[in-house]
């Protein structure tokens, strides 16, 4: 990240301005949950990609700025209604929306901060204006039928691996590719590059999902992580390393597998889970398919023609997103 | 309504096209609410209005029936959204969208209907696209503070005339001046016309909805105004009556109104409070300051540069919209 910093802080800066202006506007109820929300903090990774998407073709970030501003209002707006829908307390580390003020105001904060992603991109001259909307809506809709998918499953006996890696598309791994050709069609880049740093982002952030799970099961340092260990097997969540194991389980196995499903919440049931995941190997599977991932992530990106330091320097940035520690 | 017979037609065919396309799409959960909400009728006065305002410039309507399906899209997400909000059990007679599905599906799938109005804008070129998409996205977040300032007063024991004004100005108006000059960009109308007609629908927006507030307490035909006389009363909800009733009321009358706003649902506090409403003679400062509204929107049709015979014809709709019987 470090070769990133002062993009970070640029927008940082261009958000406080944002933040500023919101704590003004009337009525309170439906502009302090976005305050509040866009005060939290979080790694800001996709305005970031924004950011980086324009700097690669040689266009000043600057310019990128709305539009940073723009998928980190969509982020935001996603988060709200995602909490609602998964009855979620906290984010990152403090209470949600919902419980903070209450589900109404959750909804309509979070419908404002949707339109407002549509709104800031006014900045941009018509045509990119027109490039970037359809981009975020084709986007913003694939986010939500992702969220859907994922609701979906939590009812279903069994989903399959790849049913599960295209809802983790559409749900986490396509705004980060939408980030990226955001920020490359304000820099003007062709559609041929335009389309291969979109694939970049989305395979990205695909691998990168994965090894999510893989640290919500096996993490060492929860504190670095920034949750709780287990928490997606205490919550039956069908993760790539659940749904794996199912389809590698033997019979037995498959009982097994039921059976700490059916135990309440507690430590036993993660350590009981945790030990069918080893002897069924979805760990290394789970990295393989990540690692497949992240080389189909960087054939794109070397595809991409500009400048080679700074593509190598977004390598690294990918490197460094994927490899945080067990 | 008859003088625009056949531009509603035009417009439900469109829309049962993209119901049609709608019906296709998955996940079901996702989209079958947009279908099935599309379909339960209604009058459709939004797309008519954008219709009426790209003919009124003499440019066929058939090149604003993409932008009359965004404003009717917005109108149902707002419906939907407004119904979790509302706790609203039946919308046009049929089970509202949380509770034929849930409110975790009305909040996505609203969500999804809200980028699709902004989305169904891209058929038209950049300039118009932006103009469009700007327009929209202003309407929507003073209909999402109409709606919060709504909430909000529910939680006050006093709301001046004025506020209740501004509210119903953000709730309900602004999307049907909205309407009007979406229609009127389509057609190229210049900036001057584009705002008078603007104002020409906010200002019948604001009549509309104090009349039918007056409907709600007053008319005799329920059938004919689609809804129970009383519902506003029963519960409590702080219409332009009941605001100008308290403004009115003597110390006596004051103790009155408290009393009766205090009582259980029933057809008591419904008389109880129309005979106060009519001693205080609220129906005609009701009918005032709509009359006065009508008038103010009269005035800016009459200095819109168009056919004579057309803005006649927009001028009777308005009248017939607004006679509806007591």
């Amino acid at each position: 990240m470090k070769v990133y910093k002062q993009l970070i802080e640029v927008f940082s800066d261009h958000l406080a301005n944002h933040v500023s202006e919101v704590q003004q506007k009337k009525p309170i109820e439906l502009y302090g949950p976005e305050a509040y929300l866009l005060t939290l903090g979080g790694k800001r990774i996709r305005p970031l990609l924004v950011l980086i998407g324009c700097d690669l073709f040689d266009t000043h970030p600057s310019k990128a700025l709305d539009a940073a501003l723009s998928v980190e209002f969509f982020h935001n707006f996603s988060l709200v209604h995602d909490d609602i829908l998964d009855q979620a307390p906290l984010r990152r580390g403090q209470p949600t929306v919902h419980t903070k003020w209450n589900t109404n105001i959750a909804i309509l904060s979070g419908d404002v901060i949707l339109v407002r992603a549509f709104q800031v991109l006014n900045s941009y001259e018509p045509q990119q204006f027109q490039a970037l909307s359809n981009l975020l809506s084709k986007t913003a809709i694939e986010v939500c039928e992702g969220q859907q998918l994922d609701m979906n499953f939590e009812n279903l006996d069994t989903v399959r691996v790849d049913d599960y890696i295209a809802m983790i598309t559409f749900k986490t791994a396509v705004l980060l590719g939408c980030s990226l050709q955001i920020g490359s069609i304000i820099a003007g880049a062709s559609p041929n590059d335009q389309q291969h740093l979109y694939e970049f982002g989305k395979h990205l952030g695909i691998s990168f999902q994965l090894l999510d799970d893989l640290l919500d099961a096996f993490a060492t340092d929860p504190e670095k992580f920034g949750k709780q260990t287990g928490g997606d097997i205490m919550a039956n969540k069908k993760t790539f390393l659940l749904l794996k194991a199912i389809e590698n389980a033997n019979p037995a196995q498959q009982t097994e597998i039921q059976s700490v499903m059916a135990m309440a919440k507690g430590p036993e049931k993660v350590t009981r889970m945790l030990s069918l995941f080893r002897a069924l190997n979805v760990e290394q599977a789970c990295r393989t398919e990540a690692d497949k991932h992240t080389q189909i992530a960087l054939q794109h990106l070397s595809k991409i023609n500009a400048d080679p330091s700074k593509k190598e320097h977004l390598k690294q940035f990918a490197i460094d997103l994927l490899n945080r520690d067990l």
